[in-house]
């Protein structure tokens, strides 16, 4: 079980918090944050691994001209750029090695997605973009912006994986409740982060806030919808800081102008030179959402593109907060990821020198 | 100690979170959310008690028309309006009494003003402002909104009554560490919130942040300032909800303005359709700020109103999240004080019902 890693390559800048975990533990690195790729290609050969971001495709080429290596060190969650077309032309071997020696770092962005999706909900309940947008225009003090506190009321969040549980843990200090859907953490694990576990037939128990941040997969493609939207409560809002297809967004938007505006639907009107309330105004509800409709949302991650007018309405919908995929663009993401990495090689060299976990089964182990 | 309350006259649509309170413990209520000024005269002899808000002005008329007035509760933190100048025609002792029959509800905006202080710490640290703005400018994925994550930053907290520690409790749940300067507060109290207090003299470990809340007075007046700022951390954040004189404006402008110029401040360019980068850019700095420059601001007081140049240049900096003063504007806050008003009125007719405090001494207790 022990890999024999003596020198690792160190590429895209990835700073201290590798190398200086690794140098700790007798494991050589040198850095070359800006080697030409011909450069790249001859030095391989002397390396036991590399550490690099997903700027760098690693290619059947990396994988040829390095015959020392046992891992390659993705620093960043997920699998990044593997150049799987190149590399199917000589066949599936080669991508088949990389992927197996390669892993990643999970871990590296669940404290800022976690930390945003927080300031969201708060950034709602408090109606922050329409006030701010109104004192712009010159309105101080403006009363009508009546928030509401996130104490006391429930929050559903769908995906209990380590995301849902740190937005489980941040908010319950707010005193918010928390209520989870997930398949595949159990009852024990939720309520550790003050999580009532829920299943998916107990959806009305949605309440006033919905988190989703599960993986896109076939069943959870779509999976805020208005049949889901119809159990909720009235004024329900919904936050998506996990994948854009989790939410039908032409339902979403159909839901927010659906019944009763909420106050954060204020509307600047040029002519007169003042805010125009629409609190209490109706237009034609879509069937079946009369009274259920979203009361605000927050989202970082879209279905559509700059040409999709749905999307493009859903971000610009005045009882909506988008962001443009900002979750993990923090400065400290690259250094979690570079720090998780290098414990994740010492590991290999001296096994359980860190409790962080490898992030995948690789080859290494056969 | 027990005061005999057995009608309370409620105004101004102060609801069922008051009456209910009062009419479970016997005591009976009369709403009038819309009662006439002269009809309220006239009415106003039958009651032992009033709740109302700071709608209502409590004048020497009120008092002389109530003769079996015993308390009058002001659903609200603070004393609100009471018509001093009337009153003085006639000499102080009807105000006197007002004051001394008044109580209020300190606690009702705790809640809200800590929950919008760390929405905003959090909306500081992911610069969701200037991402929300390029991305209405059909910025998609913009990389370089780099934020920080709050975990392990330091926090100081200036003033640590009831929203410090409202604040320092939340924040706590993010992995920050939190800093108190509070000469009132005790280092049991503060660490009962997970606060290390300091004193004024270790100012210099004022870290990446920093929140202040205190009352208004002559020492706390312009407390931040330049010589303060000096000794932040470069880059330091400040979050300012309590009231607009703690901040020296000019000298948190010229900060802001100092120095190395952070990703935050990165401006759409209108000639070239795209982000213009400022990271790196220095400007000519003020003496003494060269190396101590603020990074980013919330505020939701202010010192100057819509003409004064400072203010405004302030509201609209690219690095400052302005609000209009909307700490405690929510739906909740009235609901809580119209409570804790209840409250306060049973535990004058039977003692020690709830832990709720009385708010203030007064008359009713000689």
């Amino acid at each position: 079980m022990v890999v024999d890693i003596k020198l690792v390559l160190v590429l895209d800048g990835i700073g201290e918090s590798c190398t200086n975990i690794l140098n700790f533990h007798g494991i050589q690195t040198i850095s070359r944050p800006d080697i030409l790729r011909k450069d790249l290609l001859n030095d391989l050969y002397a390396y036991d691994a590399i550490v690099v971001r997903p700027d760098t495709l690693v290619t059947k080429e990396i994988v040829a001209a390095a015959f020392r290596l046992k891992v390659v060190a993705l620093a960043s969650p997920g699998y990044g750029q593997i150049d799987v077309e190149a590399a199917s032309h000589r066949g599936v071997s080669v991508i088949k090695y990389i992927l197996e020696c390669t892993f990643s770092a999970p871990n590296s962005t669940v404290i800022s997605a976690c930390e945003l999706i927080c300031g969201l909900l708060l950034a709602v309940a408090k109606h922050m973009r329409p006030a701010r947008t109104a004192f712009s225009k010159g309105l101080w003090n403006y009363g009508s912006f009546k928030g509401t506190e996130l104490k006391d009321r429930t929050v559903a969040i769908i995906g209990c994986g380590r995301v849902g549980k740190g937005v489980a843990s941040r908010m319950s200090a707010f005193g918010m409740k928390i209520i989870g859907f997930d398949p595949f953490a159990t009852q024990e694990q939720c309520e550790q982060y003050y999580i009532s576990k829920m299943t998916q037939e107990e959806q009305p128990a949605f309440q006033q806030w919905l988190d989703i941040h599960s993986p896109l997969l076939q069943p959870t493609r779509n999976f805020i919808n208005a049949d889901v939207i119809r159990r909720c409560k009235t004024g329900v809002k919904i936050i998506n800081v996990g994948r854009g297809g989790l939410i039908n967004e032409r339902d979403l938007l159909d839901a927010l102008n659906s019944g009763q505006i909420t106050s954060d639907s204020t509307e600047w009107d040029k002519e007169k030179g003042m805010i125009r309330k629409r609190r209490g105004e109706k237009r034609k509800a879509k069937e079946g959402l009369t009274s259920c409709q979203v009361g605000g949302a927050a989202i970082d991650v879209y279905e559509g593109r700059q040409k999709d007018p749905v999307t493009l309405s859903l971000i610009e919908h005045p009882s909506v907060i988008a962001t443009p995929h900002i979750a993990t663009s923090t400065t400290d993401v690259p250094v979690h990821a570079a720090k998780e990495i290098a414990e994740q090689i010492v590991n290999l060299v001296k096994p359980g020198t860190y409790s962080t976990m490898l992030s995948e089964l690789n080859k290494i182990y056969d």
